[in-house]
């Protein structure tokens, strides 16, 4: 498959590449700014490409076979940015993967996504923003996956997740086992319009992503 | 070699591309529009950058060993189009390859251009246009070659040419000969700091080519 990586530059994005690097898979990394080629290609990039992830991408889509949507505006922007590239981002992007015939389309969001009220008031702006880009991907009717990760952390991955549609304590997982996580479920269809909230556990990411088919 | 073509997307230019696809050489294709990538991908290009060439397209040299200024307005625009592209985006280009250390650059000019008053009337700009990249190019201080082909025509490469630093009687030459010559000259150090006059003729490409180291 040819998997388009949006957000490719990214912390979770800079694992994924490597990742899909390393398999069979043709990795395309996009990125905003030209100058981020070379450090994505010497992680693992087949191909990279410069697109706007707020404007006209299609030709950064075309020939593709899913989309892994993992941009975010980050911790330091205000919340205007984080409902211009989390939100509104991922929504034309969707739209764009639509028109262009991707059928396959892997988004990262956040826990609390699905219930904005339970989380912490100044994380509020950040998880309706994730939740209205996961409600126009769910309606989208492509083959979608929503994963939901906990607090994400810099640490080395540990290989061992817990997966779960709905876990009630949050808890947090390394961004390393979040792009494992992803590189999984490219390859196994059970995970086709599935959503589940991701923390760190005790079952080999492998197996957790298997028990979907 | 990482060998920038410039004008991929021209009818030389495709002919390069292809010709460079099939060598050991990193065929790396510059063109302005995103949607021209997969175009060039089928006939070749090993990497495809989009940038613009009257602009900052420094990261499109990162990492080349050479380049081919193959771009050209065309005949169907103006006099300044022509300005604008053949001698000005050349131009950008050359100083632009040298910033970023790239030192080798070949450029397709045209018979006539060492002497624009001694061609018709109505194509001085465009030999003007032509000779000022050239004495740019010259004066750079990089490897340059000089190929300066007589009137191209769209007919199948013959492989056999003529080649000189100035042929009087004016020519013509199919542009797939006009890429195997570049081809050629990419492989073979004696082109540095040369130019010629090109025309369809009885020599064999690599042997025209060879007998200039």
């Amino acid at each position: 498959m040819r998997i388009l990586i949006a957000g490719a530059n990214g912390k979770i994005g800079r694992h994924l590449v490597r990742l899909l690097g390393e398999s069979d898979h043709v990795c395309r990394a996009m990125v905003r700014d030209p100058s981020q080629e070379w450090e994505l290609r010497r992680r693992g990039a087949d191909e990279v490409v410069v697109a706007d992830l707020e404007g006209d991408c299609r030709a950064a889509l075309i020939t593709c076979d899913a989309v892994v949507f993992t941009a975010g505006s980050g911790p330091h922007t205000g919340p205007e940015k984080t409902v211009d590239v989390d939100q509104n981002g991922a929504i034309n992007l969707i739209d764009l993967a639509r028109e262009m015939g991707v059928p396959r389309f892997l988004i990262v969001s956040s826990m609390r996504a699905d219930d904005p009220d339970s989380g912490p008031e100044k994380m509020r702006h950040y998880f309706v923003a994730k939740q209205n880009a996961d409600n126009h991907l769910r309606a989208s009717g492509l083959n979608y996956t929503i994963v939901r990760p906990g607090k994400l952390t810099e640490e080395a991955g540990t290989g061992r997740v817990r997966m779960a549609e709905r876990i009630n304590e949050f808890g947090e997982i390394p961004r390393e086992d979040v792009a494992a996580v992803i590189r999984a479920a490219l390859d196994h269809p059970g995970t086709s319009k599935r959503e589940f909230d991701l923390i760190s556990g005790d079952t080999p990411v492998d197996e957790a992503v298997a028990a979907l088919d």
